[in-house]
């Protein structure tokens, strides 16, 4: 098929997805998709097909809607790619999988730079490529015409590899309660970008581009977890979702997740002591590092980059303590604003 | 974990996404789930887990926004659930596969009713039902804050039981091209509906809930089909993206697509002639019923369901012909709009 010579310039203002047209932007985006091990048919048919040799699949969709779950202004293109793809894999991880390929529907206005878009799908392509795992398929529409705003929602695909998938109604009293990654510096970079500020780095480019500890749920399964789930709502909260599913009483180390959060002392207390905020609050509430949260059998070791943070135990009423408190009560005395995001205000 | 009860009655206008809250929300659209037949792990942990015996998946995107795709005052909840599973379980069929699951990313405004959201999932349930699929995962955010607008962005994972995929660039010189499922009459009923007319109720219903043959892709696999899409953009357009990816031309024999579409006569001639449109407009450049399309090698016998509508040929410039006439000059001449959807006006 012979295609009109581009009108605009690539990178220029007017280069938009009105000017370019579906098929054209989708040319642009498909060439910054790279290539998923595992797929038998890629982009460009009516649907994918990969190669899913464990004989099961791992499946499971995030929306991304901006001026909610990204800025423009405060994050790239290549930014918001790594975010929507981030999101996705750490839940593929967080049940023991290894991630092998991505599905991408998005809406945006016409006036959306083409530019744009190949950064999200550069950003996408990033964030998977040392997974082994690109985009293979997706849709772009037209946003509403009432919207000028990007809606994302990304579907990640992934493999168990042998290993049974690690729910989050499976803790028992007695495991040990184990942390992979970072918690509280995606939830301290946004303090930092919403007092208009755009340092400490280390923060805002955590909360621009999270980095999830994706080996750690393979790493987890393997060695027996018992539960696991990711952390995209805060700690308190989606402990709070094993402690349900399981019928448990997560009880929280506080001087361990100091040791595992807060030391040696760093960007976050800098932030903290300049804001005025304790960053227990960002630890214990912020959700978007995409951390995993995993319990283990008492004498299981742990794993490689899993740190103890507590205990399950027996109790009356499933839910979440930090040294026998009630979360709620920790969450009040360290000033946070709630345990987890509120979604629909 | 105790819920609170809820603040307003059910159906109640007051009984909205804001109201209810996000998890309140997800167990009543789950509880309109269903349960797929291949889901090992379904819809309430980090992602679902699902059977692929053969080893593979298929998997596919379609995106759906309001007043593009739909409109709540021409299609009710349901309708809405029905055309997005459709788009997605045709897609599958068009590969040859047959739909297992579906994954369901919606951003909806906090205003929108729980009772439409419910509908929708209903919808979408009764849609998979048949096939043993049903919603195994998803995710439920607030829309942008600029825009009313519900956008439902549904991926669909299938199965292909050991069939090779069918893709788009099979086709060969020679090859009968076939049919399998209506033509035109969405596209008829959404004339109506633009009218401001809700009748002939076949040709409105159709455009509501189309009814893909899912079974005639399988069957055309199992057949030897050397090329198969479905028609979401219009005949000529995805009969183009055949021509297109096999390097070949596509001929259309006008006097069967006539028998195969228009004959009988029935509401398609009836509203043409009340609007003063030729029905076969409709045929050719209407999208959304999710016929599908096949080529078939010249002396295999058609599947089931299926029906010779044009024959493959050789030919210096890929593209349709309609009797060896130009698609293009045949699509004026009945008075069609243009072939295929313009996605970005």
């Amino acid at each position: 098929m012979t295609r009109p010579r581009p009108l605009v310039p690539r990178g220029d203002p007017a280069d938009t997805v009105k000017v370019v047209g579906e098929f054209g932007v989708i040319d642009r985006v498909l060439a910054q998709a790279g290539t998923a091990r595992a797929a038998q048919v890629g982009p460009g048919d009516d649907a994918a097909v990969l190669r899913t040799p464990d004989r099961r699949v791992v499946a499971t969709t995030d929306v991304l809607v901006e001026g909610r779950h990204f800025r423009r202004d405060w994050s790239s293109a290549e930014d918001v790619g790594h975010k929507a793809a981030a999101a996705n894999l750490a839940d593929v991880a967080a049940m023991g999988g290894v991630a092998t390929a991505l599905l991408v529907g998005l809406a945006c206005p016409s006036s959306t730079q083409t530019s744009w878009l190949e950064g999200v799908a550069a950003g996408l392509a990033a964030e998977c490529a040392p997974l082994g795992a690109a985009v293979v398929g997706g849709d772009l529409v037209a946003a509403a015409a009432d919207s000028a705003s990007v809606v994302l929602s990304v579907t990640a695909l992934g493999d168990l590899g042998g290993r049974a998938p690690v729910l989050r109604s499976g803790a028992r009293p007695g495991d040990v309660v184990a942390l992979a990654g970072r918690l509280g510096w995606s939830a301290c970079g946004l303090a930092v970008l919403r007092r208009g500020f755009s340092s400490p780095n280390a923060v805002v480019a955590a909360h621009r581009r999270p980095t999830p500890p994706y080996a750690a749920g393979p790493g987890a399964a393997e060695a027996g977890a018992t539960a696991m789930c990711d952390v995209s709502d805060g700690l308190l909260a989606d402990l709070g979702h094993i402690a349900t599913a399981s019928g448990v009483v997560v009880d929280l180390d506080r001087a361990a997740l100091v040791r595992a959060c807060l030391e040696p002392a760093g960007p976050l207390q800098q932030v903290g002591s300049a804001l005025g905020t304790d960053p227990l609050a960002w630890v214990l509430t912020g959700g978007e590092d995409h951390a995993l949260v995993a319990t283990f059998p008492p004498r299981a070791g742990l794993p490689v980059g899993w740190t103890p943070i507590g205990q399950v135990r027996k109790g009356r009423r499933p839910g979440v303590l930090v040294g026998g408190q009630a979360a709620a009560d920790v969450v009040r005395a360290v000033g946070a604003e709630g345990a987890g995001h509120v979604h629909f205000g």
